[in-house]
C-alpha cells in the first residue's frame, strides 16, 4: 500500500488530479468521508472541480514545468482526462512522480491505433481494421474492409469527435487524405450494424486484484452518451464475457484505477469499441447505484487500497445526462423543478452552460427500468431546457 | 422559494454555513451536486469542513462582526451547531440577513427549559420537572420530583455535558448550589428508568411543509451516541407516535431545515428528551440508507426548495461512531484496513484525534441488524484503536 503521511500540520495532497473538470469534481465529493486532501491542476479558475476544491493549482496540463509542480507535494498523481501530452507524463515519471495510472496505460488510453493492436493480439473480438498511412491506402482498405467505413483518428477524440462513418469511395478517400496530410493518424474499421451499445467498468489496484462492475447499456446519440441503464437489459451470457474482457484488457494494459470498456453488440455479438482509464461517464449511476462509487473506487485504487463492493444498490438504476439546450440556461435555475420528482439523484458540475455541453447527470435507483427512465428523463429534461428524445436509441 | 442568482462571474454565495465541524463538512458534500456555492465561517483553519472547504471565512461566531461580514455574501445562513449566542443572532437578524432556522427557532434549541415548557405546552410526554431558582428551591424540587433527580444545565451541554444525575439529598443539593451559583440556569427533572433511547428527524421548508425519517435506536454511552440503528427495532405504533410529535414540535418551533427529537422509552411509553435544530448525528446513517440524506434535506428546506424522499435504501442500516482511542491515533492510518470489511461506508472528519473525540463514523446497510452491526462495528474499532463496547446500551 501506499505510504500517506497524516498529521494535522502535514498539509501534503494525498492524491493529486491532472484536470478539473466534472470527474474531479465527482472525485473530491468522494475523497470528502476518506478524509483525503486531493489537489487539482485546473485549466480555468471556473472549471467544475476547481469551483469546489480547497487546493487547485491554475496551469496548463500540456506544460510539463506546471505539471511538475503540481506533482510535488503528491503522493500519486491521477488523471481525469487522456488528453495529457506523452512528454508531460514522461516528465513525470523522470521525476520520480508515483503516476496511477501509468503513462504506459496512459499512452494505450490515448491511442486508438495501439488499442485495436493490443485487441487483437489478445484475441477479443473488434472489427477488422486497418491501419492508415495516407490516401494511397484507399483502395487497398476498400477493398479489405468494405464500405462503409469508420474511420477514427487515433488520439484526441472524444465524445463522438474524431470519428466518421464514410460511405462513397470518393468521401473515403477525401477525409483519409485531409486526416493523413494534417498530420493525423488514422485508423479504418469495418463498419458493423450496432444494436445495442454497452459499457463495463473495471478496477485494479497495483498488485493486480479486480473487481468488476455490473454491465450497463449506454444510449448514445450523435456519439453523446445520453442514458446509462444498470444493468444492461441483455443475456447473462454476454455479461459474463464483457466481465471477462474487461479483467483481461485490465490486466493486459496494467491499469491501476478504473478502466472503463466500450462495447458494442452487433448481430447479437460483443464487439469491442475501446477504453477509458479513468472515471467514465457509463459510471456515473454507481454513485447511488453501486455500494461503492466509481469515484471513491478510483481513489482506493490508486492508493493501494482494498476495493470496494460493486453489487447494485437497487434492482434498476437509470442515469441520464443533462446536456446544455439550444438557449444555453443554466440547469441551476430549474433545479428547485427537477427536485420536486420522487427520487431523483441531481448532479450538476458547475460548467458554463453551452448547447450540447454535459452539464450534468440525473441518477434514479427503482424497482423497474421504465419508472427510474421516466422520472430521470422528466427530470434532465428539466434542467437542460430542452426535450430529451423518447427514442434516443440511435 | 428563494431568489439565488447563479451565473459563472456571480460568486455569491448560496449558503452560509456558520461552523465547520463534522456537519458543515458533509453539507458541503452534499451541496457538490446540487451545484451550490457554500461558504463556511471556522474558528480555526484546520475544522473539519474547513479544510475542504473552498470558500471559508477565519473567525469566531461569538463575535456579531464577524458573523455579519461573513453573512454579508450569502443568500441564506444556517448554522452547524446551536451555540451561536442570542447576539449575534440579533445582529443578523437587525441586519436583514435570511436566517434558516430563525433566530426564535435557534432560541429554542438552546434553552431546555424552553423547551420543557413548551413541549409542555403541547401535551408531548415529558418528565415532571421544576425550573429551578437557588439552593433554596431543593426541598421543594425533591419533594415533587423525588430521587434521583436529573440536573440539566438550560444552556450549552451536548455529548452529554451539561447533565447531572443526583441522588442523596446533599449531592442534589451541593449541584444546585454550584450551579445557580455559578450563574447556570437549571431545570431539574425527573429520574425516569430508560429502556432504550431513540431519535427521529423532521424537516420543514418555510411554507410549513414537513417529511419525517424513520424512528432510530440510538445507543448512547456516557451521554454520547455510539450507534444508530434504522428502523428503530420497536412496535410500530412508537414509531407513529414519535412522527406525530416531531410534527408537533416542528411545526411549533417554525424550524426550517432539520430538527432532531430525542426520545427514551421508559414503561414502553416514549418521552421527549430534547431537540437539535440542524443535522444531526443520529442522521448519519442517512447518507447512504436513505434516498435523501439529512445534509442534502437541510440545504434543500433553507433555500426553500422541494423536499427528497426519506425513504429508507435498505432493510436496516446501522452506523457507528468512531470516538478517539486512548493513545488519540488518527484513524486515518488504519483506513485501508477498516475498508477491507465488506460494505462499510467510512466518514472520517478530519479532526484532530482526541480521546473519546467524534473522530468519524462508518455505516452500513444490510439485510438484517446483526450482520449491519458486526461489521460496522469492526470498522469503527479498527479506526478507533480501541475496543468498542460489545453490550453498549448502557
Amino acid at each position: 500500500m501506499l505510504a500517506v503521511m497524516s498529521t494535522t500540520t502535514d498539509r501534503r495532497a494525498h492524491v493529486g488530479i491532472v484536470g478539473a473538470g466534472q470527474l474531479a469534481r465527482m472525485s473530491l465529493q468522494a475523497a470528502i468521508p476518506l478524509g483525503l486532501r486531493v489537489r487539482v491542476l485546473a485549466e480555468r479558475a471556473d472549471d467544475g472541480a476547481a469551483l469546489i476544491a480547497a487546493d487547485v493549482v491554475l496551469g496548463s496540463p500540456n506544460d510539463p514545468a506546471v505539471v511538475l509542480a503540481f506533482a510535488r507535494d503528491c503522493d500519486v498523481v491521477t488523471f481525469d482526462h487522456e488528453l495529457v501530452p506523452p512528454r508531460c507524463l514522461e516528465a513525470l515519471v523522470a521525476a520520480g512522480v508515483c503516476l496511477r495510472p501509468s503513462a504506459e496505460t496512459m499512452r494505450l488510453a490515448q491511442d486508438k491505433r495501439a488499442q485495436r493492436q493490443v485487441f487483437a493480439a489478445l484475441g477479443l473480438p473488434i472489427p477488422s481494421f486497418r491501419v492508415v498511412s495516407g490516401a494511397s491506402d484507399v483502395d487497398d482498405v476498400v477493398a479489405s474492409l468494405g464500405r462503409p467505413l469508420v474511420l477514427k483518428a487515433a488520439r484526441g477524440g472524444y465524445d463522438g469527435r474524431g470519428v466518421w462513418v464514410a460511405d462513397g469511395y470518393g468521401a473515403v478517400r477525401a477525409r483519409i487524405r485531409d486526416l493523413t496530410e494534417a498530420g493525423i493518424e488514422v485508423v479504418a474499421e469495418r463498419w458493423v450494424p450496432i444494436e445495442r451499445e454497452l459499457a463495463i467498468m473495471v478496477v485494479r489496484r497495483p498488485g493486480g486484484q479486480t473487481v468488476v462492475y455490473p454491465l450497463v447499456e449506454t444510449v448514445q446519440v450523435d456519439g453523446i452518451c445520453r442514458e446509462v441503464i444498470s444493468p444492461a437489459p441483455v443475456p447473462p451470457g454476454l455479461a459474463i464475457e464483457a466481465e471477462a474482457i474487461a479483467r483481461t484488457i485490465a490486466e493486459a494494459s496494467g491499469v491501476v484505477g478504473i478502466l472503463a470498456v466500450e462495447l458494442f453488440v452487433s448481430g447479437g455479438r460483443l464487439i469491442v469499441n475501446e477504453i477509458a482509464t479513468r472515471p467514465h461517464n457509463s459510471g456515473h449511476y454507481s454513485i447511488e447505484g453501486c455500494v461503492t462509487s466509481q469515484f471513491e473506487q478510483h481513489l482506493r485504487a490508486v492508493l493501494d487500497w482494498p476495493l470496494g463492493a460493486t453489487t447494485p444498490t437497487a434492482p434498476v438504476v437509470v442515469t441520464v445526462n443533462v446536456l446544455g439546450g439550444p438557449d444555453a440556461r443554466d440547469p441551476f435555475a430549474a433545479l428547485p423543478d427537477a427536485l420536486s420528482i420522487e427520487g431523483v439523484h441531481v448532479h450538476l458540475y458547475g460548467k458554463a452552460p453551452r448547447p450540447g455541453r454535459k452539464l450534468g447527470h440525473v441518477t434514479v435507483c427503482a424497482n423497474d427500468a421504465e419508472s427510474a427512465r421516466e422520472r430521470a428523463r422528466a427530470a434532465a429534461e428539466l434542467l437542460s431546457g430542452a426535450a430529451v428524445p423518447q427514442e434516443a436509441n440511435t
